[in-house]
Formats: C-alpha cells, sequence, structure tokens
C-alpha cells in the first residue's frame, strides 16, 4: 500500500488543519504526536499500552537501532514492526540528530559523517545512502532523509553550508530509496536565518518529498525564534504534504505549531518528564514527589481517562516515586502519554469545530505561554 | 466475611493436598504462590497485570510501608487494598524478618524490638501489639504475628531463648487482635533443630491461630536442612488450617513443599530473577542477556500463555535488556510470574488427578533437583 495523505479539514482562522496519513501499517488522523521509542520501546510502555493511551505512531531512532542490535538483527527478525510488536505506523529518523547530539566525536565530511559510538566507542561513517538502507531494513512507514543538524549559535555561513550539505544528502537519499510502501521525508533546515530556512525549503521541495520537517529546532535556541520560525515557513510549505515540526515539544508549543499548519509532532518530553516524575495536567505540571501530595486521594487529573488516572490517587503515585519503584515509572508514562494524544485529540476536535483560535487562545492563556 | 479454609482434595501417596481459603477479598485456591509487593506494588508490575498473570493473593512488606508512606496515611487512604488498587487478597507478613534483614542496627527486648530504618537510619520499637495495629490499619487479609527470626546459624540455646520470644509475642499478638475479617497466623520458629521446630510448633498450635507457617527457613542454611524440617514439621501441623512456608522458594523447593503439606508460599525469586533476566521456563532457565538468543525468533517458552511469551521474541527481550531499558524487567517480571501462578495451576492438577508425586518426581528428575 502506497502513502497517503488528505487534508479532510481546514480552520478559517489559522493555518491548522485537520488530515488523514495513510501508511502501510494503519492510517493516522493528523495533527499528531509522536511517543519517542529510541531503542525499538517507548521507556516503560508495553507496545499494549501505548496504543491503550491512544497513539497512533511512534517514532524509533535509527541511529540507536543500527548499534544495537542492529539493524541487520532487526531485518532478520522480521523488520521492526515484528520485533517491537507494534503493528501500527512507525516513524523513524535518519540519526542525523543524534549523531549530532550524542555522539562524543563527529566530524562531517562530504560523503556522509564520521561518528563514535555512545555505547562503546566504535567508529562508524553514516552516509546519506545507509540511513535509507537501515530505514529499509527496518521496514519503517515513513523514513527521513539524513540531515547536518545545524548547531546553535552558528554563523550564516555555516548554517549554509550545513544546508547545502544537508540538501546534497536529501538528493542522494531520494536516489537511493527503492522500497514502494515507504515514504521518504525531507528536512528543511537553515537554523535561525529567515532567507536560509527559505532557500532549504525551496530546493528540498523542488527535490520532492512525500512530507516535509523542519529540522534543526529545539537545538537550544530562543523559543522565540523557534516559533518564528515555524510560524514563516510552516504555511509555506506544500499544502498537500504532511509538514513534521521535529523534537518538539511542550503542550503550549505544539498548539502554537498546529495553528502554524503542522501535522506532526515528535518529542521526549512527555515520557522523560514522567519518568522525573512531572505529570501534565489541565490545570497545572504536577511534581508527584512533592510532599503536598502525601496523603492527596485525588487522581492526577479529574479528566483523565488513563488507566493511572481511573485508578491511583496522587498519594500513592507519590509514594511509589520517592520508593524508587519501576511502577512510577510505568503510570506515570501511560499518563503523559495518555495526556498528549488527548491533547491532540482536543486539537483535532478544535479545528473540526472551526474553533480553532479560541482554543488556542484559551489553551495558552490557561498554561501562562503565548 | 470471616477467614475459612477448607481442604477439598488429597494425594494419596504424599501430604500434597487441594484447599480454598476464603478471605474478606476472595477466594484463593491452594497450594498457591504469593508474589511479593513489598512498597505495595509487585515490582515491575501493575495490579491489573498481577491479576492477569494469575495472582490470587500477594504479600506485602509491613516493615517498609510502616517506615514509608507509613500505615497511618495507608488507612487514612481507605487500606492497603484500596491504596494499592489491589482488590484482591494480600496477607502482609510481621516485619519481625525484614528487621532482621534489612535493619542495619537490630536490638531485641522482652517487649519487641529496636531497630533504625534502612532509609533514613531513624530509630524505631516494634512490640508485637504494634506489627498488629499497623497490619490491622492497612487492613490486610491474612496478618501475620511479629516473631523472632533466629539467625542461621545459632545454637540450640539461643535458638531455644529466641523461640520462646516468638510464643511470648505470637501470644500477644493473639490478644492485640481486634479485627474479625482479618486473620492471623502463627509463625513456628526453632531453627535448625528438631525438637525446637516440635516444641515451638505445638506450643503455637496451644495458642491457636487460623494458620501456621514455618519462618526462620531460608535465612542461610543448606537447602537439605530446610526440606527435612518442611518434611519433618507440615505433616504435624493442624490439617485443617493453612500451611505456609515462607520466603520460599525455588520451583523445586515448593513442588517439594507441597508433598509434605504446604499451602502457601511467598519469594522474591521469580519478580527478582526477572529484573536480574533470569527466566523460567519448562525447559531451562534462561539468562537472558547471552549472546546466543541474540537472532533468536522464538518466544522464551512456546507452552506459556503470558504477556511476553505470547507477543515477543527472545532476541527483542534480550534486546531490551542489554540496552537497559524498563520493558524488560516488565516482560520478564510478567513471564516469571505467570511461570510461577501456572506452576500452582499444574500442582493443583496433579493433586486433583491424585497424581501429584509422579509429576514431583518428574519435575524435580527434569529440573536435575532431588
Amino acid at each position: 500500500m502506497g502513502f497517503e495523505f488528505n487534508i479532510i479539514g481546514k480552520d478559517t482562522s489559522s493555518f491548522a488543519r485537520l488530515g488523514k496519513m495513510v501508511t502501510a501499517h494503519g492510517e493516522i488522523n493528523t495533527p499528531t504526536f509522536m511517543p519517542v521509542g529510541t531503542q525499538g520501546t517507548v521507556k516503560s510502555l508495553s507496545p499494549e499500552e501505548i496504543k491503550k493511551c491512544g497513539s497512533q505512531i511512534i517514532l524509533a531512532n535509527t541511529y540507536h537501532l543500527y548499534l544495537r542490535p542492529g539493524h541487520e538483527t532487526i531485518k532478520n527478525l522480521g523488520g521492526l514492526h515484528r520485533f517491537m510488536n507494534w503493528p501500527h505506523p512507525i516513524l523513524t529518523d535518519s540519526g542525523g540528530f543524534q549523531v549530532y547530539s550524542l555522539s562524543p566525536l563527529r566530524k562531517i565530511h562530504p560523503e556522509g559523517v564520521m561518528f563514535s559510538s555512545h555505547i562503546d566507542g566504535s567508529k562508524h561513517f553514516l552516509t546519506p545512502q545507509m540511513a535509507i538502507e537501515v530505514q529499509q531494513a527496518l521496514g519503517s512507514d515513513i523514513m527521513m532523509c539524513l540531515d547536518d543538524c545545524t548547531p546553535y549559535p552558528a554563523t550564516h555561513d555555516q548554517t549554509k553550508k550545513s544546508l547545502e550539505l544537508t540538501l546534497d544528502w536529501a538528493k542522494l537519499s531520494r536516489e537511493s530509496k527503492n522500497s514502494a510502501h515507504q515514504a521518504l521525508f525531507g528536512i528543511i533546515q537553515g537554523g535561525v536565518y529567515p532567507d536560509l530556512r527559505r532557500k532549504s525549503m525551496e530546493e528540498t521541495v523542488k527535490l520532492g518529498f512525500d512530507g516535509y520537517a523542519l529540522g534543526g529546532l529545539s537545538v537550544g535556541e530562543p523559543k522565540e525564534i523557534m516559533r518564528e520560525i515555524a510560524k514563516t515557513i510552516t504555511p509555506e510549505l506544500p499544502a498537500e504534504k504532511p509538514r513534521y515540526l521535529m523534537g518538539v515539544g511542550t503542550p503550549e508549543d505544539i498548539v502554537f505549531a498546529v495553528s502554524c499548519g503542522t501535522d506532526m509532532f515528535d518529542c521526549v518530553i512527555p515520557t522523560r518528564s514522567a519518568r522525573h516524575g512531572l505529570l501534565f495536567t489541565n490545570e497545572e505540571k504536577i511534581v508527584i514527589k512533592n510532599a503536598r501530595w502525601r496523603d492527596s486521594d485525588i487522581p492526577l487529573d479529574e479528566t483523565c481517562d488513563c488507566y493511572t488516572c481511573k485508578n491511583f490517587s496522587r498519594a500513592y503515585l507519590r509514594h511509589l516515586f520517592v520508593a524508587g519503584e519501576i511502577l512510577a515509572m510505568i503510570l506515570n508514562t501511560i499518563h503523559n502519554v495518555r495526556y498528549y494524544t488527548r491533547l491532540m485529540e482536543r486539537i483535532r476536535e478544535a479545528i473540526k469545530e472551526n474553533c480553532f483560535t479560541q482554543f488556542k487562545n484559551e489553551f495558552l492563556i490557561n498554561k501562562g505561554g503565548t
């Protein structure tokens, strides 16, 4: 089955849109959020729990799976869906961002990037062609082109060179792809410079991909810059293709970016925060280890329908967290992932009802964000 | 509802028996195994998963819950069943064994035991009356008398003094109990000395309890001694009351002790081994990190019906374990707990079919046990 994307609704007071993506492993309603399953598992959740949380698609990290257990191993075991028992859509990143953020040594060459493994220090050379080969072995539904993630800060000149390399690699990625049922997205770089973002966008779109991602954000730049780029670039991307804002973000950032026309998000925030005992609710962010919850018999969020909120008190969750119990990680992650999928459901509902701007304004005011 | 125990079947070639226990939170088919939920959670499992594994009753540790979050806190939150969302039977130990095994400082007095918390070093004085008070606050279905766990090795004289203290405390425990819906079990001490075990048994039975436990075993003594005591003492315990072999044990020890007439077991082995990647199957014990499983597409145990075996390969489980993922703990624990509940199901089936001795012999030969 080929990849499809259809816009099925639009908000008239913003760029927000409602879409349906069709992949080889199922449909996805957009805007959507992808929990991060770095090593072939969304940390603390079984695939059954991920599905119960309402997630439609997860992200897996090519860099990690290439290093361990190895893409050939996974291929021989029937591909990533079967390996991790997640028969639903998977997007794999290209490894570019992880090489940038995790490798203790990284050297960029025109042909690819030399890096050392964060696990054992072994040296590897990743080319755009290899990134496709690895993702084809994993069998993900959506692949990403290898990109050179421009650091922040970087000069205009550095950024320009970096985006040109990303463009070269995008071309090579496109040419080396030979699997019909996997989609391939291009990544737009250009750092914090509007002219370079535009150039990157135009050239990437010229190459032609199944979808387009904004990369190189959430790398340390001020939030305002990220939002400004999302606001400027997103609406200009081809309307008929899915748009993906990589590595974003907080609930507020997501709501903002949806208003700019973004369809897809991924971020470690819900899962990582959960493991650190920071829990999202419609009222406030809860630091579960706080002594004020010691005797609290209420659920995290009265309005939430997740297993955690339906069955456990804040006092119990605090106890588990303070006692260092694994169940704390499990229950907290269930809640935060469900919070994110419910947020996306609310976003889709607001677009459908054509009241997204009102939803956004209320949401951002309540959260105190802008 | 009061506590009841009925023998519903007997194996004619051994002392093995089939029973049904009725508690305020439900019935339990015996012989039964209780997973250990030390801090109000069976490590790595949600209560939903515990139930799916087939567990009928869990054990919680009074010592841990008394120290954190505190029995009054749990009482105010509706008791332990509600606190941890486990509406099924719970047995609480008395804290005696944990004071013995965990406290960095322990001093026995006639009135109770002075100990320091393993969490923050704070000093506490636990009396038999308090142990009952704490367990009544927790609201468990089966309470245990505070006992003085005799160390191994100990002289005959030390052991005698220790068991006499345990007897005094058993009397005080019995007198201070004032909750009708909670059962109270006496604990038989006496170390490795058959005459002292017999004395402890006789005196404890004279006091009269809802059930009887063999304590002070699995504390470092040779396995043969533990088995010898189980074999000698268990059949002499009152036939109409449940018999509980505390802290035991391996699958082989359990099968052996069932043949002596034991009805109840608890042990950290299935859960702790799971977290260390040691997995039980009908064929062999599997060390999941072993490189030989790297490409293994088969489940842990083809005959097992647990979520782990139904959905994941050894290769995936190895990957999760090597990668340090929390899901490794979860999936491994699900399997090991299910292995133990299936073992108990097989044991009950064999007793029902009056072929337990054959089952035992085959089981112990296959495992290379005695």
